[in-house]
Protein backbone atom coordinates (compact mmCIF):
# COMPACT_ATOMS: atom_id res chain seq x y z
CA UNK A 1 0.00 0.00 0.00
CA UNK A 2 2.83 2.19 1.25
CA UNK A 3 4.60 2.35 -2.78
CA UNK A 4 0.89 3.48 -4.46
CA UNK A 5 -0.03 6.85 -2.42
CA UNK A 6 1.97 9.67 -3.80
CA UNK A 7 5.08 11.70 -2.35
CA UNK A 8 3.07 15.01 -2.21
CA UNK A 9 0.10 12.91 -0.22
CA UNK A 10 2.25 11.83 2.24
CA UNK A 11 3.60 15.46 2.90
CA UNK A 12 0.31 16.36 3.68
CA UNK A 13 -0.57 14.30 5.85
CA UNK A 14 2.11 15.74 8.87
CA UNK A 15 0.23 19.20 8.50
CA UNK A 16 -2.79 17.03 9.25
CA UNK A 17 -1.79 15.88 12.07
CA UNK A 18 -0.54 18.87 13.47
CA UNK A 19 -4.04 20.79 13.11
CA UNK A 20 -5.65 17.99 14.54
CA UNK A 21 -2.98 18.19 17.56
CA UNK A 22 -4.12 21.75 17.95
CA UNK A 23 -7.57 21.15 17.63
CA UNK A 24 -7.31 18.65 20.50
CA UNK A 25 -5.41 20.94 22.50
CA UNK A 26 -8.41 23.73 22.08
CA UNK A 27 -10.79 20.96 23.49
CA UNK A 28 -12.31 19.80 20.14
CA UNK A 29 -13.48 16.22 20.21
CA UNK A 30 -15.18 16.03 16.43
CA UNK A 31 -13.87 17.93 13.90
CA UNK A 32 -14.82 18.22 9.76
CA UNK A 33 -12.55 18.41 6.17
CA UNK A 34 -14.14 21.60 6.04
CA UNK A 35 -12.79 22.82 9.20
CA UNK A 36 -9.97 21.02 8.83
CA UNK A 37 -9.72 23.02 5.27
CA UNK A 38 -10.79 26.31 6.65
CA UNK A 39 -7.55 26.43 9.02
CA UNK A 40 -5.32 25.06 6.17
CA UNK A 41 -5.92 26.46 3.39
CA UNK A 42 -6.67 23.59 1.60
CA UNK A 43 -9.70 22.56 -0.21
CA UNK A 44 -12.04 20.04 1.94
CA UNK A 45 -12.22 17.61 -1.16
CA UNK A 46 -8.68 17.62 -1.08
CA UNK A 47 -8.56 16.53 2.32
CA UNK A 48 -10.98 14.37 2.11
CA UNK A 49 -8.96 12.79 -1.15
CA UNK A 50 -5.60 12.16 0.60
CA UNK A 51 -7.07 10.50 3.45
CA UNK A 52 -9.43 8.39 1.67
CA UNK A 53 -5.89 5.98 0.76
CA UNK A 54 -5.75 5.07 4.17
CA UNK A 55 -9.66 4.11 4.75
CA UNK A 56 -12.85 5.96 6.03
CA UNK A 57 -12.33 7.52 8.87
CA UNK A 58 -15.01 9.61 8.90
CA UNK A 59 -18.56 9.15 8.18
CA UNK A 60 -20.73 11.03 5.73
CA UNK A 61 -22.36 13.75 7.92
CA UNK A 62 -20.34 13.21 11.22
CA UNK A 63 -16.89 14.26 10.78
CA UNK A 64 -14.42 13.04 12.50
CA UNK A 65 -13.28 11.93 15.94
CA UNK A 66 -10.09 13.85 16.05
CA UNK A 67 -8.29 11.12 18.63
CA UNK A 68 -9.20 8.41 16.13
CA UNK A 69 -8.16 10.03 13.47
CA UNK A 70 -4.70 11.42 14.99
CA UNK A 71 -3.94 7.80 16.16
CA UNK A 72 -4.65 6.62 12.75
CA UNK A 73 -2.27 9.13 11.14
CA UNK A 74 0.37 8.65 13.66
CA UNK A 75 0.36 5.02 12.51
CA UNK A 76 0.33 5.75 8.78
CA UNK A 77 3.67 7.95 9.18
CA UNK A 78 4.97 5.48 11.81
CA UNK A 79 5.22 8.14 14.82
CA UNK A 80 3.32 6.40 17.32
CA UNK A 81 6.65 4.70 18.42
CA UNK A 82 9.46 7.34 19.44
CA UNK A 83 12.44 7.87 16.96
CA UNK A 84 16.33 8.67 17.56
CA UNK A 85 18.01 11.07 15.98
CA UNK A 86 21.35 12.30 15.81
CA UNK A 87 22.00 16.10 14.97
CA UNK A 88 25.12 16.95 13.78
CA UNK A 89 26.93 20.39 14.32
CA UNK A 90 26.39 22.29 17.54
CA UNK A 91 26.95 25.30 16.49
CA UNK A 92 24.49 28.64 16.55
CA UNK A 93 22.03 26.48 14.71
CA UNK A 94 22.46 23.02 16.18
CA UNK A 95 22.36 24.51 19.58
CA UNK A 96 19.02 26.03 19.12
CA UNK A 97 18.10 22.83 17.46
CA UNK A 98 19.61 20.89 20.75
CA UNK A 99 17.15 22.91 23.04
CA UNK A 100 14.15 23.23 20.84
CA UNK A 101 11.36 21.55 22.56
CA UNK A 102 8.74 20.83 19.67
CA UNK A 103 10.40 17.46 18.96
CA UNK A 104 8.76 15.57 22.42
CA UNK A 105 5.66 14.73 21.75
CA UNK A 106 5.75 14.97 18.56
CA UNK A 107 8.20 12.04 17.75
CA UNK A 108 11.47 12.46 18.47
CA UNK A 109 14.22 12.58 20.90
CA UNK A 110 17.67 13.88 19.78
CA UNK A 111 20.19 11.27 20.87
CA UNK A 112 23.00 12.10 20.22
CA UNK A 113 24.97 15.39 19.22
CA UNK A 114 28.43 15.74 16.89
CA UNK A 115 30.84 18.36 16.33
CA UNK A 116 33.85 18.86 14.72
CA UNK A 117 35.10 21.72 17.02
CA UNK A 118 37.74 20.60 19.28
CA UNK A 119 36.75 23.10 21.86
CA UNK A 120 32.97 21.97 21.97
CA UNK A 121 33.72 18.25 21.87
CA UNK A 122 32.99 16.98 25.21
CA UNK A 123 31.36 19.61 26.35
CA UNK A 124 27.54 19.31 27.82
CA UNK A 125 24.37 21.00 25.71
CA UNK A 126 21.46 21.11 27.08
CA UNK A 127 21.65 19.39 30.51
CA UNK A 128 22.62 16.07 29.41
CA UNK A 129 24.12 15.88 26.07
CA UNK A 130 28.14 15.21 25.45
CA UNK A 131 29.09 16.67 22.73
CA UNK A 132 30.57 13.55 20.43
CA UNK A 133 33.58 14.21 18.04
CA UNK A 134 32.37 13.54 14.60
CA UNK A 135 34.96 11.12 13.60
CA UNK A 136 32.79 8.76 16.55
CA UNK A 137 29.69 8.83 14.01
CA UNK A 138 30.62 5.59 12.30
CA UNK A 139 30.96 4.13 15.64
CA UNK A 140 28.08 5.68 17.42
CA UNK A 141 25.12 5.56 14.49
CA UNK A 142 26.02 1.92 14.01
CA UNK A 143 25.98 0.70 17.65
CA UNK A 144 22.97 1.98 18.47
CA UNK A 145 20.96 1.89 15.16
CA UNK A 146 19.70 5.61 14.62
CA UNK A 147 17.75 6.23 11.22
CA UNK A 148 17.49 9.89 11.26
CA UNK A 149 19.83 12.50 11.24
CA UNK A 150 19.66 16.53 11.12
CA UNK A 151 23.07 18.66 9.64
CA UNK A 152 23.49 21.91 10.74
CA UNK A 153 26.88 22.34 9.59
CA UNK A 154 28.24 24.40 6.75
CA UNK A 155 27.59 24.61 3.72
CA UNK A 156 30.71 23.05 1.94
CA UNK A 157 31.02 20.10 5.29
CA UNK A 158 27.17 18.85 4.32
CA UNK A 159 28.08 16.73 1.95
CA UNK A 160 30.93 14.66 3.42
CA UNK A 161 28.79 14.51 7.17
CA UNK A 162 26.00 13.00 4.92
CA UNK A 163 28.10 10.97 3.07
CA UNK A 164 29.59 9.05 6.26
CA UNK A 165 26.26 9.34 8.06
CA UNK A 166 24.53 7.28 4.91
CA UNK A 167 27.29 4.87 5.13
CA UNK A 168 26.71 4.39 8.56
CA UNK A 169 23.21 3.29 8.00
CA UNK A 170 21.10 6.86 8.32
CA UNK A 171 17.98 6.35 5.96
CA UNK A 172 16.81 9.93 6.20
CA UNK A 173 17.96 13.39 6.87
CA UNK A 174 16.77 16.82 7.62
CA UNK A 175 19.52 19.46 6.11
CA UNK A 176 19.86 22.74 7.30
CA UNK A 177 22.48 23.18 5.25
CA UNK A 178 22.06 25.64 1.89
CA UNK A 179 23.30 22.58 -0.56
CA UNK A 180 21.73 19.98 -2.35
CA UNK A 181 22.87 16.78 -0.90
CA UNK A 182 23.78 13.44 -2.76
CA UNK A 183 22.04 10.44 -1.78
CA UNK A 184 21.52 7.26 -3.04
CA UNK A 185 17.93 6.29 -3.91
CA UNK A 186 17.02 4.93 -0.65
CA UNK A 187 17.84 7.69 1.39
CA UNK A 188 15.44 10.68 1.82
CA UNK A 189 16.05 13.86 2.58
CA UNK A 190 14.23 16.93 3.75
CA UNK A 191 15.83 20.69 3.74
CA UNK A 192 15.23 23.69 5.58
CA UNK A 193 16.69 26.65 4.55
CA UNK A 194 15.36 30.26 5.44
CA UNK A 195 16.75 32.21 2.60
CA UNK A 196 15.00 29.67 0.24
CA UNK A 197 11.95 30.34 1.50
CA UNK A 198 12.53 34.27 1.67
CA UNK A 199 13.19 34.62 -1.82
CA UNK A 200 10.06 32.50 -2.63
CA UNK A 201 8.24 35.41 -1.03
CA UNK A 202 10.20 38.39 -2.76
CA UNK A 203 9.01 37.60 -5.92
CA UNK A 204 5.50 38.91 -4.75
CA UNK A 205 6.22 42.00 -2.83
CA UNK A 206 6.23 45.66 -4.79
CA UNK A 207 9.07 47.23 -4.69
CA UNK A 208 8.91 50.21 -2.03
CA UNK A 209 10.72 53.31 -2.83
CA UNK B 1 3.93 38.86 -16.52
CA UNK B 2 4.35 37.81 -12.73
CA UNK B 3 0.74 36.51 -12.37
CA UNK B 4 1.04 34.08 -15.11
CA UNK B 5 3.55 32.45 -13.50
CA UNK B 6 2.99 29.25 -11.47
CA UNK B 7 3.83 29.83 -7.80
CA UNK B 8 5.39 25.90 -8.23
CA UNK B 9 7.82 27.39 -10.97
CA UNK B 10 8.79 30.50 -8.86
CA UNK B 11 9.48 28.13 -5.59
CA UNK B 12 11.78 26.65 -7.87
CA UNK B 13 13.89 29.40 -8.90
CA UNK B 14 15.96 30.12 -5.27
CA UNK B 15 16.89 26.63 -5.51
CA UNK B 16 18.87 27.37 -9.13
CA UNK B 17 20.06 30.06 -7.79
CA UNK B 18 21.57 28.37 -5.11
CA UNK B 19 23.35 26.15 -7.40
CA UNK B 20 24.23 28.50 -9.53
CA UNK B 21 26.05 30.60 -6.78
CA UNK B 22 27.74 27.47 -5.84
CA UNK B 23 28.85 26.76 -9.23
CA UNK B 24 30.36 30.54 -9.38
CA UNK B 25 32.06 29.51 -5.72
CA UNK B 26 33.48 26.79 -7.35
CA UNK B 27 35.10 28.51 -9.86
CA UNK B 28 32.29 27.50 -13.38
CA UNK B 29 31.60 30.49 -15.18
CA UNK B 30 28.80 28.17 -17.80
CA UNK B 31 26.88 25.14 -16.82
CA UNK B 32 23.80 23.60 -18.16
CA UNK B 33 20.54 22.59 -17.21
CA UNK B 34 21.93 18.65 -17.57
CA UNK B 35 24.47 19.61 -15.41
CA UNK B 36 21.99 21.73 -13.18
CA UNK B 37 19.72 18.57 -13.00
CA UNK B 38 22.10 16.66 -11.70
CA UNK B 39 23.30 18.68 -8.56
CA UNK B 40 19.18 19.27 -8.18
CA UNK B 41 17.61 16.04 -8.72
CA UNK B 42 15.74 17.48 -11.41
CA UNK B 43 14.99 17.02 -15.01
CA UNK B 44 16.51 18.62 -17.50
CA UNK B 45 13.69 19.70 -19.28
CA UNK B 46 11.80 20.79 -16.07
CA UNK B 47 15.03 23.24 -15.60
CA UNK B 48 14.52 24.84 -19.42
CA UNK B 49 11.01 24.87 -19.27
CA UNK B 50 10.93 26.71 -15.90
CA UNK B 51 13.36 29.17 -17.33
CA UNK B 52 11.52 29.98 -20.40
CA UNK B 53 9.20 32.14 -18.51
CA UNK B 54 11.43 34.11 -17.95
CA UNK B 55 13.11 34.56 -21.65
CA UNK B 56 15.39 32.40 -23.36
CA UNK B 57 18.49 32.54 -20.87
CA UNK B 58 20.94 29.86 -23.13
CA UNK B 59 21.39 29.31 -26.45
CA UNK B 60 21.07 25.25 -27.64
CA UNK B 61 24.48 23.82 -27.21
CA UNK B 62 26.06 26.22 -25.37
CA UNK B 63 24.56 26.27 -22.11
CA UNK B 64 23.91 29.16 -19.59
CA UNK B 65 26.33 31.87 -18.67
CA UNK B 66 26.39 31.57 -14.66
CA UNK B 67 26.69 35.21 -14.07
CA UNK B 68 24.31 36.22 -16.54
CA UNK B 69 21.34 33.24 -15.55
CA UNK B 70 22.23 34.27 -12.08
CA UNK B 71 21.88 38.04 -12.43
CA UNK B 72 18.57 37.48 -14.43
CA UNK B 73 17.28 35.10 -11.25
CA UNK B 74 17.40 37.93 -8.98
CA UNK B 75 16.00 40.31 -10.78
CA UNK B 76 12.72 38.41 -11.48
CA UNK B 77 13.05 37.46 -7.39
CA UNK B 78 13.84 41.13 -6.88
CA UNK B 79 16.71 39.97 -4.55
CA UNK B 80 18.87 41.85 -6.71
CA UNK B 81 18.68 44.89 -3.88
CA UNK B 82 19.16 44.07 0.19
CA UNK B 83 15.69 43.41 1.81
CA UNK B 84 15.12 44.49 5.42
CA UNK B 85 13.51 41.62 7.76
CA UNK B 86 12.45 42.30 10.97
CA UNK B 87 12.38 39.44 13.82
CA UNK B 88 10.07 38.63 16.46
CA UNK B 89 11.87 36.01 18.87
CA UNK B 90 14.48 36.47 20.76
CA UNK B 91 14.48 33.01 22.23
CA UNK B 92 17.09 30.20 21.16
CA UNK B 93 15.38 29.83 17.86
CA UNK B 94 15.44 33.48 17.51
CA UNK B 95 19.39 33.54 18.78
CA UNK B 96 20.35 31.46 16.23
CA UNK B 97 18.49 32.93 13.53
CA UNK B 98 19.80 36.60 14.41
CA UNK B 99 23.47 34.85 14.53
CA UNK B 100 22.92 33.32 11.07
CA UNK B 101 25.17 34.36 8.56
CA UNK B 102 23.90 32.79 5.78
CA UNK B 103 21.43 36.01 5.13
CA UNK B 104 24.01 38.34 3.83
CA UNK B 105 24.87 38.17 0.14
CA UNK B 106 21.33 36.57 -0.70
CA UNK B 107 19.70 39.30 -0.18
CA UNK B 108 18.26 40.00 3.52
CA UNK B 109 19.46 41.68 6.35
CA UNK B 110 17.53 41.92 10.03
CA UNK B 111 16.87 45.27 11.04
CA UNK B 112 14.69 44.67 13.89
CA UNK B 113 14.61 41.81 16.83
CA UNK B 114 11.39 41.92 18.99
CA UNK B 115 11.00 40.32 22.19
CA UNK B 116 7.55 39.99 24.63
CA UNK B 117 10.39 39.29 27.55
CA UNK B 118 11.07 42.45 29.95
CA UNK B 119 14.26 40.76 31.21
CA UNK B 120 15.56 40.73 27.09
CA UNK B 121 14.67 43.59 26.04
CA UNK B 122 17.21 46.67 25.86
CA UNK B 123 19.94 43.68 25.82
CA UNK B 124 22.17 43.91 22.72
CA UNK B 125 22.55 41.18 20.20
CA UNK B 126 25.12 40.01 17.81
CA UNK B 127 26.79 43.06 18.39
CA UNK B 128 24.11 45.24 17.31
CA UNK B 129 21.08 45.03 17.38
CA UNK B 130 18.90 45.98 21.26
CA UNK B 131 16.01 43.82 21.40
CA UNK B 132 12.74 45.88 21.25
CA UNK B 133 9.79 45.42 23.11
CA UNK B 134 6.68 43.91 21.30
CA UNK B 135 4.40 46.95 21.70
CA UNK B 136 6.71 48.78 19.53
CA UNK B 137 5.95 46.57 16.80
CA UNK B 138 3.86 48.93 14.84
CA UNK B 139 5.81 52.21 14.96
CA UNK B 140 8.82 50.85 14.16
CA UNK B 141 7.65 48.59 11.35
CA UNK B 142 5.68 51.56 9.83
CA UNK B 143 8.51 53.99 10.23
CA UNK B 144 10.41 52.14 8.87
CA UNK B 145 8.40 50.47 5.72
CA UNK B 146 9.74 47.06 6.36
CA UNK B 147 7.54 44.63 4.74
CA UNK B 148 9.35 40.79 5.29
CA UNK B 149 9.37 39.27 8.68
CA UNK B 150 10.43 36.10 10.80
CA UNK B 151 8.25 34.86 13.94
CA UNK B 152 10.35 32.58 16.14
CA UNK B 153 7.38 32.23 18.93
CA UNK B 154 5.74 29.71 20.45
CA UNK B 155 2.71 28.22 18.45
CA UNK B 156 0.00 30.19 21.15
CA UNK B 157 1.72 33.71 20.19
CA UNK B 158 2.26 33.14 16.73
CA UNK B 159 -1.54 34.58 15.04
CA UNK B 160 -1.46 37.58 17.09
CA UNK B 161 2.12 38.44 15.95
CA UNK B 162 1.35 38.05 12.26
CA UNK B 163 -1.43 39.87 13.03
CA UNK B 164 0.12 43.27 14.63
CA UNK B 165 2.95 42.62 11.82
CA UNK B 166 0.51 42.53 9.22
CA UNK B 167 -1.07 45.73 10.07
CA UNK B 168 1.50 47.33 10.19
CA UNK B 169 2.13 46.89 6.57
CA UNK B 170 4.21 43.47 6.59
CA UNK B 171 3.36 41.41 3.38
CA UNK B 172 5.75 38.33 3.62
CA UNK B 173 6.17 36.09 6.81
CA UNK B 174 8.54 33.20 7.55
CA UNK B 175 7.19 31.52 10.25
CA UNK B 176 8.78 28.99 12.40
CA UNK B 177 6.20 28.59 14.66
CA UNK B 178 4.49 25.32 14.55
CA UNK B 179 1.06 26.80 13.66
CA UNK B 180 -0.77 27.61 10.42
CA UNK B 181 -1.68 30.97 9.97
CA UNK B 182 -4.57 32.80 8.73
CA UNK B 183 -3.83 35.76 6.76
CA UNK B 184 -5.14 38.18 4.10
CA UNK B 185 -4.91 36.98 0.34
CA UNK B 186 -2.03 39.76 -0.11
CA UNK B 187 0.05 38.41 2.60
CA UNK B 188 2.58 35.46 1.89
CA UNK B 189 3.57 32.65 4.26
CA UNK B 190 6.14 30.50 4.38
CA UNK B 191 6.33 27.75 7.24
CA UNK B 192 9.81 26.15 8.57
CA UNK B 193 8.93 23.57 10.76
CA UNK B 194 11.44 20.85 11.41
CA UNK B 195 9.05 17.86 12.84
CA UNK B 196 7.17 18.30 9.62
CA UNK B 197 10.00 17.89 7.51
CA UNK B 198 10.86 14.44 10.30
CA UNK B 199 7.50 13.07 9.88
CA UNK B 200 7.70 13.29 6.36
CA UNK B 201 10.22 10.86 6.29
CA UNK B 202 9.09 8.22 8.94
CA UNK B 203 6.78 7.08 6.43
CA UNK B 204 9.55 5.24 4.20
CA UNK B 205 11.64 4.06 7.48
CA UNK B 206 11.36 0.52 7.83
CA UNK B 207 11.09 -0.16 11.71
CA UNK B 208 14.27 -1.64 13.29
CA UNK B 209 13.76 -4.21 16.16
Amino acid sequence: MASNIPDIVISRLPIYLRALERLAQEGYEVTSSLELGKRLGISSAQIRKDLSHFGGFGKQGTGYRIAFLTEQLRQVLKIEREWDVALVGAGDLGNAIAHYKGFANRGFHIVHIFDNDPGKVGKQINGGFTILPIQDIPRVIQESGVRIAMIAVPAEAAQAVADTLIASGVKAILNYAPITLKTPPDVHVQYIDPVIHLQRMTFYLNYTP
